[in-house]
């Protein structure tokens, strides 16, 4: 019995400054037959707030409690852990966490700081680890689709830079990290064998919630997809769709039988 | 029975600006017991005539044939598989390589770029790759002791951001890559069992040159040695010394026996 479904947003919903055909109905079909909706994102260059207006710019029907981003799970974090951050994240993302000083321990909080990443601010970061910081990845996805259509390097392959180099491991709270979606799920008190996921991402969403307990994983066939996905992370996603429409209608499918 | 020496330099034989104490009359020492020498450095912000030049500033008696840099290897290297070099190394290396254009085929080749890394660079790289150059690392090494005394990362913390978003593994040709302990070997045309090495790196120079098959390893207590580095990687060293001028004690005594 499917009750609750996580959707990707990026490469799922909208692409680029608009959202993607037929996306914004499959959502309202979903929500029509009685499905719990979450939004859960990698995204780490603007904060949660920025991410929903922008949603709610293309059309969509979505509430701010609908959202899971990274940082606001690592907001969450640092409070519990009584530590301020030191971040190496992008601009866009500063302010999720301006009111996050003077606690009692530190921890590095690596995001997608895009082109302001640079070896000073890396070394900077190794140093702190170094002396003893903890050691946050907001997401540890190897690429993503950039603004001129190429794939460009995401926050992955900077935290396994500092992992390499300091012999420790981040901990990851974004995709494909359980916690994250086991978060989404119990904000819906849904279980996660009552739950399907839609994503673009062969590893961070569909492994990642298949390692998560999910019943489903759908691959779709927009965004970062890129022909042979499907084959490349175990597990393998439960079916491949054209987009979020054919996804849906997969979905509704399986509810109602 | 013991017939030649590798010996690594920086931290072995000079340190910052100077020569260590004792160490050229080590060497000496060691050529007059009929041994032959050649210096393995993993240093990759100089070309290889600037590392000689400023071996023979120090007063260290040694040819350039002696000589063994993982950026001449990278030259014989591109120079067999008919490829044509996109740099991401450090500006003092650059001319190493100037002669290198016009090749059929690609290769990254990634060193220690130190503040010239950047997003933009290593961006670059990460899409050169993609699209199917070859990937070469100079080196891999986590960390080195930097100008102000504090540990700043090294290659290798670069090389494992490249490695871990395009999914592809890095041919690694300085220390500790055996095929650039044997090349040295082979030059002075000595079998691995009869050679020895030296340093001052646990990791690279250490476990490297025995895992290569050489019949033993000393690690000095000088450079970038730290309290305990000679537990922290298998296989561990044959035996650990104060500085070059006790290693070179022992070499020649069971050189003798």
């Amino acid at each position: 019995m499917i009750r609750g479904v996580l959707l990707d947003i990026a490469g799922v919903i909208y692409d680029g400054d608009h959202a993607l055909p037929g996306a914004l109905d499959a959502v309202e079909r979903l929500r029509r037959a009685g499905l719990a909706l979450r939004f859960v994102t990698n995204t780490t260059r603007m904060t949660k707030r920025k991410v929903w207006e922008r949603l709610k710019g293309f059309g969509l029907n979505v509430t701010e409690d609908e959202l899971f981003t990274p940082a606001a799970a690592a907001r969450e974090w640092l409070a519990a852990h009584d530590c301020s951050p030191s971040l190496l994240v992008h601009p866009g993302l500063v302010e999720e966490f301006k009111d996050q000083a003077g606690r009692a321990h530190r921890a590095v909080v690596v995001g997608d700081a895009g082109e302001t990443f640079d070896f000073a601010r890396l070394n900077g970061a190794f140093r702190e680890l170094v002396a003893g910081a903890a050691f946050i990845a907001l997401a540890k996805n190897r690429s993503f689709k950039d603004a001129d259509g190429g794939l460009s390097l995401d926050a992955g392959a900077f935290v396994t830079a500092l992992e390499f180099a300091t012999g420790r491991e981040a901990l990851v709270l974004g995709k494909p990290a359980p916690a994250f979606f086991q978060a989404a799920l119990a904000s819906m008190d849904c279980r996660p064998e009552e739950a399907v996921m839609v994503g673009d991402d062969a590893e961070a969403d569909i492994a990642g919630a298949l390692q998560a307990g999910l019943s489903a994983a759908l691959l779709v066939r927009t965004g970062k997809y890129r022909d042979g996905d499907e084959t490349k992370f175990l597990p393998r996603p439960t079916a491949t769709g054209a987009n979020l429409s054919a996804a849906a209608d997969w979905i509704v499918a399986h509810c109602a039988s």
